[in-house]
């Protein structure tokens, strides 16, 4: 079988497309406040509102399109994933955790408003998301909604990406050897990328074997995503990239790339995106759009 | 007609009852982990399993009585309030808020385990709460249950708590007259207590006028449970309360207390709880754990 993609300029069109419409859609969900309770709908909104590639968002409206949904019913998933993904960026910015300064070119919540406001903002944000899920809005079907929310959740909290960023800040970080690390961006980043593509299968009503084959594709991603960005932290600016960079090797965090070296970790990712794409046979030229965003994940120079 | 209420003994007996019912039930839903992971879910623990006077659940056993729904089935959902509850602890205590040692008689979380630990503690504990929301166990009908998520973010997120921790933080706070304070109040413990009664009502599938019942009693009772908290704070040691004492003073924070003075401050959470207890009339003798509630609040001495 021939394998379809997309070509990378209709891709990143399309990209750019998806992502105006989640903005847009973050912005009507995100309504500024008067008084002093604005102060926290505002760090909201800079975070949410402050661009970066939207990946989860278009995964998930990627996904469900496979199942015949449109972008525009698949929207408020999107933005109630890009929420969480937020969320999770302002507490792992935070002087507690991972103290940076930098985010997706900008200054970090923290840094541009105050700690105090920082927490707040994350808390608002992971609470919003599920607030837009329960919404019917997102789905007329209550228990479409219900299994969107239990998926967020389990993807999102201690046995996924907060377990994740749990063991990234352990004393057992440094040493851990590629099973281990596989694990801790499995959690950390891959559980939300994995419930992205998940989330168009439940809002598609997909049966077991797609939705199977989603996550499948979605693992194989995750990782090579997370491989990807290991490289591209040793080999780009700050400015590149928009955030600090060397800051794991500094922490004598042990990475992908530490472990395996450039050249074999970058055979490894495009292993990872060769397999991701075949684990999508099932839904044939349908997938081409998906195919090509694992290619872009591994071409990605941000 | 005359007003029913429980005996003294009888209800803190019954509030024992409960509160270990809710203790055991939280133990199961989040149990230890393994490896470096394990130690975010210990925070959880130590916050979630500590105590307390479990006063939200309560509620929320206590009002889905009203339309004959079993305590047991009820659990879940007052797990769920108590885990929001948990988190708001966590995340208020840490030095960038309220900056506090002491909880419920021990350290706070971030004093016993690390900031970073605490800061992810209070996220688990709030994604674990729409997780057991989202789940069957916790009710048979999806959309009962996705009513359930949509309340308890609504009462959690930027316009309830998350709103009135900011209002609680921010440089306007020093000033505030009683509207201002009765509001940030309204937002910062009020909806958590209100959606806490909300909640039973949707368990039972109450009609719109016991909902609203419901809602009014919360609302009154709430502000009381607030007036007699800053009363509290001003007249009893750290050791009692176990929490820090003064704090709201020291900070030059307006209070119910500062504003009215301690007479009229006690004379108005009386005359709050006779108006809760009014609000119940439509459910005559079925509501009278619930007026024994409201006036345990204003009795309470910590």
């Amino acid at each position: 079988m021939r394998v379809e993609t997309v070509g990378v300029d209709d891709l990143l069109d399309r990209m750019a497309r998806r992502a105006e419409a989640v903005t847009r859609r973050l912005d009507a969900l995100l309504p500024p406040a008067d008084g002093p309770r604005g102060r926290v709908i505002e760090a909201m909104r800079y975070s949410a509102l402050s661009g970066g590639k939207r990946l989860r968002p278009f995964l998930a409206i990627e996904s469900a399109a496979l199942f015949g949904v449109t972008p525009e019913q698949a929207l408020d998933c999107a933005a109630a994933i890009e929420m969480v993904h937020c969320y999770s960026l302002i507490h792992d910015d935070l002087p507690a955790m991972d103290d940076s300064d930098l985010r997706r070119g900008r200054t970090t919540v923290h840094k541009s408003f105050d700690e105090a406001t920082a927490i707040l903002a994350g808390d608002g944000l992971l609470t919003e998301a599920f607030a837009v899920l329960a919404d019917a809005h997102c789905h007329p079907d209550p228990a479409v909604r219900t299994a969107l929310v239990a998926g967020l959740a389990a993807a999102s909290g201690a046995a996924g990406m907060v377990g994740g960023q749990m063991i990234d800040l352990s004393p057992e970080r440094a040493g851990l050897d590629l099973d281990g690390i596989t694990r801790l961006q499995s959690l950390k980043t891959g559980a939300l990328i994995t419930f992205s593509c998940e989330s168009g299968a439940i809002l598609g009503g997909a049966d077991a074997a797609a939705r199977a084959a989603l996550q499948s594709y979605a693992r194989d991603l995750g990782l090579a995503f997370q491989i990807v960005d290991d490289l591209l932290d040793s080999e780009s600016t700050p400015e590149e990239l928009g955030k600090p960079t060397g800051q794991d090797d500094a922490a004598g965090k042990a990475t992908f790339l530490g472990l395996l070296g450039a050249e074999a970790a970058r055979a490894k990712a495009h292993d990872l995106v060769k397999r991701a794409c075949a684990q999508l046979e099932i839904f044939a030229k349908k997938a081409e759009v998906l195919r090509g965003t694992a290619h872009f994940v591994i071409e990605r120079r941000s």
